[in-house]
């Protein structure tokens, strides 16, 4: 009986592992150097520990399941609800500001499509305990560094920055109330995904009056921080939050990837818990979703029934990236292949135990080794070395009699006899 | 609003989170080098995939859960039957033999207890396609080369080897139908933990006949291959068996491992799927379960409707071994630790968009930097440096007007002034 997988998931065989784990291992990386510090929760959670935050796009999407004392539960289809939650345990005993990195595999039950899987893996960075816009501008810059070094450039992709405060600030000076913000945040955040007449139809439908429904689109066209000025008076509600959008730019710029990041009004971001800084970075001229988002959210960690304490996180999937990545030649082969130090190799069948001795050493002094299961021929040993990249090949013949091995660089063609004893010597200093 | 984590999970804090990863790691390394090559597959599948071929004991702690459109799904409880069915999947462009590893998060619904939790990690290791035992020789060599590294010798853990074909051919000798064997290996697993007169009960109420009781006992109580050696007539069924065994202990003789295997009959495995060899290493002295176990499966990719291809493999928790590595203090501080490359110190704020460039130019360099958000005195941010195990300290000040920095070494407490270019050069130069 076959049994097919399930529809949306993937299968990582060993090539499509590799690119897994090139990203996966990338995120980390930069993470650490970044000062971030790694955690991770558990698979599921309490079902309505997701209900109560997160938009309700994600929501509709929970793979839910009861353990069997008929509680509720849900594969996490994010980790912020985790976050907040293991924060808020330990409140008092983490330094601030915290600084950490989560790598989580994710399950939303969503239709799958181009870039978007039923179970996905999702780089987290969270810094909690931070008011100041250095905190909003290492969050960018740390996804940046990511994203550079596989890279990247300012003609790939670009950071679209913008402010929930600004706006909620600006949508209030119309007169808009409060209790209308949730529902008019999710119609401009789809601004960029429907055609204008469309939006312009939508966001009628939230706002009435049609000379508030030309100013918001007179504010969501701007897209420079020159434009942005010239509105903005500086006894204005709206000035403190210009400042933010504008410091976190000056400190990207002094990082040095200022040229990365741009103002955008039209990134608004889905989720209802952000309250200051967000952002998105996108593919230049793509047709792609966002390749990340985040931004600043100070209310969730008081939401979740701890104290209020600022925060500020990206999430950046696995799967858009890896479109992107493939598109611009970014996966090659050389990047994705891993060497292997000892092919040994056997004259004859007599020497196999001496064999099996030589590879369980080498591997026991940290190397890889490989060999054959089959009794083949030298040239057939020598060709599958050089299929598995083997740097050398030690061949067991004759002469290990004589206590030697024979010793081939597989990139020279050189080979040597080397002392047994000798070989091994060096494998160990070399392996301190 | 506070919601509790659910029972029997666990939360990773960066403390966890550096074991579960020193834990990890190690196993993929091992992997890597002893020739496996990693896979991973999806976190549920189809519920009626586990329930086809698992040990009871496992389909009834199953997770189950449903999609939209109704069909039935599981988390996964082990990875073996998505092996079988990746693999059969590609099974005509797969080269054989096929060793690959996989270190999945796995679920299951059991009660917590020491040890056992509901979701944990597991190594696998598998071998598919070759009949020899040089297969289950390096799975077993594999998984001692992991524990060896860890720093476990054969005072601290001891692989018990067994042969369910042996024990099939035993008592079929003594009369015992097919159909009856199944029944009866889940009882002999048992034999370690249960007293002796509770397990002779129980295997009573599966066989009848007390003098064949007295045999299976016999047979069970022998512990070493010279005791198993008397009792096998080279022309008796059980001498491939008894062969299959002693092959595979002098092949890890031959690779350097022989003096932590032994030859024990109670060793049985309750998984229904094995057909060969069989081990689990166990700690020496201990009341703890296995730390890993495995076998032969020779028949379990054609029962998930693949063609008929020999298997051998291996499965390890991280929840008794992370309580072993303990006890054994094998998880110093020092093994979990990661060092800082650089903390980024400002002796006056003016200084501060030039540190978050410093900091910024060494993070693109490869190497990690940190810095306070908060306006300390200097003594204050070198202590902070040495909490956070920096090796140096970039300090910022004055020198800056004349393009230097002062570059502290941590362990030597030796500081000097260096040019801002050259240094650098210098990190370019060391990260290449």
């Amino acid at each position: 009986m076959k049994i097919p997988p399930v529809k949306g998931t993937r299968d990582f065989y060993p090539a499509d592992m590799a690119i897994r784990n090139f990203i996966v291992d990338g995120w980390k990386a930069v993470s650490l150097r970044n000062g971030f510090e790694e955690y991770d929760g558990p698979i599921f959670e309490y079902l309505k520990m997701f209900q109560m935050k997160s938009g309700d796009e994600i929501v509709e999407q929970l793979f839910s399941l009861q353990d069997r004392g008929g509680r509720d539960l849900a594969i996490r289809p994010e980790i912020t609800p985790t976050l907040a939650r293991m924060v808020n345990q330990q409140i008092n005993s983490l330094p601030k500001p915290i600084k950490w990195f989560s790598v989580p595999r994710l399950c939303r039950a969503e239709r799958p499509q181009k870039g978007r899987f039923r179970e996905f893996f999702q780089w987290n960075i969270d810094i909690i305990g931070e008011y100041g816009n250095i905190a909003d501008a290492e969050i960018i810059f740390t996804t940046l560094d990511y994203l550079r070094e596989v890279g990247l450039t300012p003609e790939d992709i670009v950071v679209k920055i913008s402010s929930r405060k600004l706006l909620a600030v600006f949508l209030g000076s119309l007169g808009i109330t409060e209790e209308k913000l949730e529902s008019i945040y999710a119609v401009l955040d789809k601004k960029d995904r429907l055609p204008a007449e469309t939006f312009e139809k939508v966001l009628g439908e939230q706002v009435s009056d049609k000379k508030t429904v030309n100013k918001i689109l007179d504010f969501m066209s701007i897209d420079s921080m020159p434009q942005l000025e010239k509105l903005i008076r500086i006894e204005s509600d709206e000035f403190a939050a210009y400042q933010e959008i504008k410091s976190v730019l000056s400190i990207l710029d002094k990082m040095g990837v200022g040229g990365f990041c741009k103002y955008e009004p039209g990134i608004v971001r889905g989720l209802a818990y952000y309250t200051g800084v967000v952002f998105e970075v996108h593919a230049v001229g793509s047709q792609l979703r966002a390749i990340c988002g985040g931004g600043r959210y100070d209310n969730l960690l008081r939401d979740f029934g701890g104290p209020l304490l600022p925060a500020t996180g990206m999430g950046m999937g696995d799967c858009v990236l890896e479109i992107l990545l493939k598109e611009k030649g970014l996966l090659s082969k050389g990047i994705l292949e891993k060497e292997l130090d000892y092919f040994v190799i056997l004259t004859d069948k007599i020497f196999v135990m001496k064999l099996y001795e030589v590879a369980a050493r080498i591997r026991s002094e940290g190397f890889s080794a490989y060999f054959s299961y089959k009794s083949a021929g030298l040239s057939k040993q020598l060709k599958e070395a050089s299929i598995r990249n083997a740097k050398n090949c030690v061949i067991i013949g004759d002469e290990i009699n004589k206590n030697k091995l024979v010793v081939k660089d597989m990139k020279t063609g050189d080979q040597q006899d080397v002392d047994y004893d000798e070989f091994f010597a060096q494998l160990e200093s070399k392996s301190k």
